[in-house]
């Protein structure tokens, strides 16, 4: 039922030379929850310049063209674009606040580009925590899915909810 | 308060070079929450001699040292050891499995190791959901935090709970 | 004759704008002898759940893509399937075993795979040694060399014997 | 105006999904001043069989490959050729050499090779400066620009003088 | 007289084991020029939070940590700090701007961080190029040059003037 | 015996942090052999200028650097020499010529660099392999194995013959 097997049940990288070139589009969400310590930090810096979140999409757009080096049986894809979004959220309950970090990653292609928008929205998420940890170490990085994808012969997919 | 800013206000590398090299360890944890039909498809293949954790557990030690390539503000490291371990979880309201993936990375140097062990982890969960998104897309990668970290000055941590 | 140098007689990435598109295949050979002892620590750590060779296999795989990276003149070439399997030959004159790995490349692209499929192979035992070499430095990687190619208006390869 | 910002204003990878794959070419071009006492060197050098210019051209080919890793907002782009010539220029007025650098990079693509022509350049007078900073500190890398580019429905560009 | 060749008259990496291990700084300098514009570009998209200079300057540290990738004689060093800062200046003979980029890298380890200094200004200057060449293919990365070095047994560099 | 394996059984990077950092070498060698009518496309090339062991050469310090990248479990060590020679044997009975490629690195570390020089060693080869394959397809990498090496609680090896 895995495809990532060769016939000695050892992992391969999936033959997908007779696949047809497709536009493919994947959009991948993480995110962080922090203080309202670590929220004021970002915001603050913000404001004088320094921006957290710039610093984390940079590394998440460089690391959607990483993907392939990172996960071992991902095939390299000429990625054509990566977008990515922020977008706060206050979480009354926890009296934190949380960071939704959006990915989108386009490419003409043989094979989809989910990996590269999870790879991107993760590492994003990783660099926040890597600025802020000095303030608070307890941060989370919050549930990573993907959101949706389209292009390709298996169909599209749309997360419920 | 964010220490890796400049005067300008401007993202910099931290300098440490008047900082000890120390021990230092830190633990950091993932999981990824699959259906029973994914949980299955793991098991068999792994009974037939394939194994998606041991494909996972490459790719984790292998992100650990690449992390200061993919975290900008991030420092080299000489890593002086990894160690990635697994834990099956039932979750029963959901009718759902997850996997809890522990990162424990050591180094001798002058600053911490929490973003190779966040990084380990991450890219690990990533590299399971590669490997089983054929089966179902829908698997989440859940909370990834630090557990604990220890040396260096600014004393250690452990996570409460 | 060399066709990688220039018209100044310095080396060069040789140009294959012009090349079509076609489906190409390489597959290489590689191996490693090794004693019983280490044929036995290798066996035992396997039925354990640890596998040396899983470990290779991954490090080939990942290898293969790196190829561009490792090889100067070498072109970037998005690889679409790479396959690696082991078998065992005894070696009796010598009381040694011999490892054999055969690594198997696809792509569609203006230029062959041979460059990936041998690094795959080279890489994969080179990983063994690694993780063998607390029990023995002597083993030793065998012949390396290309089994067969096809694809691209060369004709194919297909060596004797 | 600038292409590479999303809608809240950050950077982003420029969709280049609907746009045609095309011969593309660009030439860039980069010098470095020095000494004659460096320049001395490296002709001795030269003639002992040692070859500082060998070392900076492949460095800059390799470097060629790695720009879409360098240069965040930078597409992967499957380079199909690259060449790298080098000429010595004598600058009488400060009794001093300049060795100019002429980077030529071709692919089939969906975007130019600007920014792979100017770090091959750029990389290739790094490496001079790395292999000859023993014998001076002082060397200048000079004016790194491009020289032309085509392909592209955008228009060939020229560099006037 | 050149210190990375053989005794065959071929290139090596220097052997440094001898060397003590020290607090080691280095500046470089790198500049862009560019029309009025490209400046107001610049200038405008960073009122509207997009900023080139905080993208150049998260790749220019990025650069630095993969000198030793890139510079095929330069040894891998643990680099402790980085620090990129702009200026901008009035070219008015040319109607132009010159955008001055100047990185300052720390470590401590048995050998200087010139290169390190040097690659990051320049793939700093690059990647401006990068994200403004949709407006102005003419813009000239201009000289780039060590400004000083400190620390290790051969002495200081200062740059005159 | 394997000391590569956790105590699940699977893989890990071996914890090194409690050991000395004394100054350690390593010597590997590898060779490829050739028909005379590749050799004299080599020779008679580099009377021309151009210089298929210079690549090669290049290619393979900058392997070596990128060791830990390649082999999973193998440390990342800042390696403080690596020095590649070549020697040419006739090899009278099969009417062809063998090329010995002979690698040298040195660190002050933790751990040895064995698979450093065994990798420099592997990567010139293959790069040899790639420049001369236009001529012909059928050269063979021959055996890789470690010569020497020193430094280390464990004793120094060398190999008999």
């Amino acid at each position: 039922m895995l495809t990532h097997f060769n016939k000695d049940g050892r992992a391969k990288m999936v033959d997908i030379s007779n696949k047809d070139k497709t536009v493919r589009l994947a959009i991948a969400r993480s995110s962080i929850q922090m203080s309202n310590q670590v929220y004021d930090a970002i915001r603050n810096q913000k404001i004088k310049k320094g921006d957290v979140l710039s610093v984390a999409q940079v590394a998440g757009i460089m690391a959607a063209k990483q993907t392939s080096s990172l996960i071992p049986m991902c095939h390299p894809i000429p990625i054509s674009g990566v977008n990515i979004t922020f977008q706060w959220n206050e979480l009354t309950e926890a009296e934190a606040i949380e960071l939704v970090i959006r990915a989108e990653v386009k490419t003409v292609g043989s094979t989809g580009v989910e990996m590269e928008a999870l790879t991107a929205a993760s590492i994003s998420a990783l660099t926040i925590y890597d600025m802020c940890k000095a303030v608070d170490k307890s941060m989370v990085i919050g549930s990573t899915y993907l959101l949706e994808k389209s292009g390709g012969k298996n169909g599209d997919y749309k997360r419920n909810g």
